[in-house]
């Protein structure tokens, strides 16, 4: 048994799909960041960096419960635990961790700027929401390039590095004014992982946690956002 | 021996003091980031992101060469191929490969875009220069919560996850505005891994690689600039 803690963000979908694709039993526990659910001493000691998803393996490896956080190290354990969707031989084992490294490092990080800016930040931004843009064009450009030479982004297999990427990829091409008919393989991968049986499971419980997100997000009060966002009272050190 | 792609980049010195630990023979093959080096076709057939650092090891694993792109990937391969800095009992494998994960996913993405806000960007930006800075503060806050408790990121032990963060945090606190005095965990941590005699060496031919990249950096044309961020004709997308 597993204990998830999580929203509707794409770094939890990840788990869930990985989750869902192993047959593992999963308890999936949600964290009302808009009312500062992640800064509690409670949620630090399973991750001091405040964010989910968290995992707790009660059955982990060695015999001893082991915590996690990191949407990238959780699905890198389970693919050890279960040597599944992590491939052992060298060429297409990097791949795999290289492209993982990558959704980890920079997909994540700037389309998760992009939607700050486009959602979230006070009017006159322009500089920072068109930086991000573009940089989400770009990045759909580098998979097009990746997924026109190999099935998968790791090569032959699904692995997951597919799992950690095509949540990003999947759900925020529309807002960023990305047209996948201009990205073919793109749109190939995407829809084929789409139809894959674990990734339709794993949407399950979807609508219902987008729709608590959604209003846990408007009902919270304006102090709690600018935490959220580390801004007004929250924002430190020097200014510009 | 392994050609290593780089300029002076938190993340190249990552993979530097992983081969100065490790004792493997490179050579560093400067990119002019700031004169499109990294949009060749040449570069792009080593990393479709057109990125440094990017390393081909001519004696790969399975007697094949290995290209491979991402700092946390290349560190991880690394350590897998030598056999070092990366533990092999569950508890700190994991921890280790969580914090590595931290660094890839947040401290190196938004020390980054607070780097970019203070020296790179247009006039005007505040909100996100703060939004950068405080969450730089927030970062520091999280490793003093970890090494408080641990002498390294990974547990007991020296790993690759240190060698990934320590670039990031030895070299941003000042012009962020964060005192070390205040975060002595951290402080103590910077410290005694400067003084390790193979980060020591890896930071012989670093003052030439700043000198290389401020006076490329100098020079460079105002559209090359704007290629590099995105901006100006290189920006795409619809604007806010």
């Amino acid at each position: 048994m597993i204990d998830l803690y999580g929203i509707s963000s794409p770094n939890v979908l990840k788990v869930i799909i990985m989750l869902e694709e192993t047959g593992l039993t999963y308890d999936l526990h949600r964290i009302d960041i808009w009312a500062a659910d992640q800064f509690t001493d409670e949620f630090k000691a399973l991750n001091p960096n405040s964010k989910v998803p968290v995992i707790v393996d009660h059955d982990g490896l060695g015999g001893q419960p082991v915590t996690l956080f990191e949407s990238g190290a959780i699905l890198f354990y389970l693919a050890e635990k279960l040597q599944a969707f992590l491939p052992s031989t060298p060429q297409d084992r990097y791949a795999t961790m290289q492209w993982l490294m990558l959704q980890m490092g920079t997909i994540g990080p700037m389309f998760g700027q992009a939607t700050h800016f486009r959602s979230s930040a006070p009017a006159g931004q322009e500089y920072s929401l068109s930086r991000y843009t573009t940089e989400v064009h770009r990045l759909y450009d580098v998979l097009e390039a990746r997924l026109s030479q190999a099935d998968y982004l790791g090569g032959e297999d699904y692995t997951i590095a597919d799992m950690a990427t095509w949540p990003w990829a999947a759900m925020y091409h529309e807002q960023n004014g990305v047209e996948l008919s201009r990205i073919p393989a793109v749109k190939r991968w995407i829809e084929t992982i789409a139809a894959r049986p674990a990734v339709v499971r794993a949407h399950q419980d979807w609508p219902s946690l987008v729709a608590y997100a959604l209003e846990r997000r408007a009902s919270a009060d304006p102090d709690k956002r600018d935490r959220l966002h580390g801004r007004g009272r929250y924002a430190r050190g020097p200014r510009p």
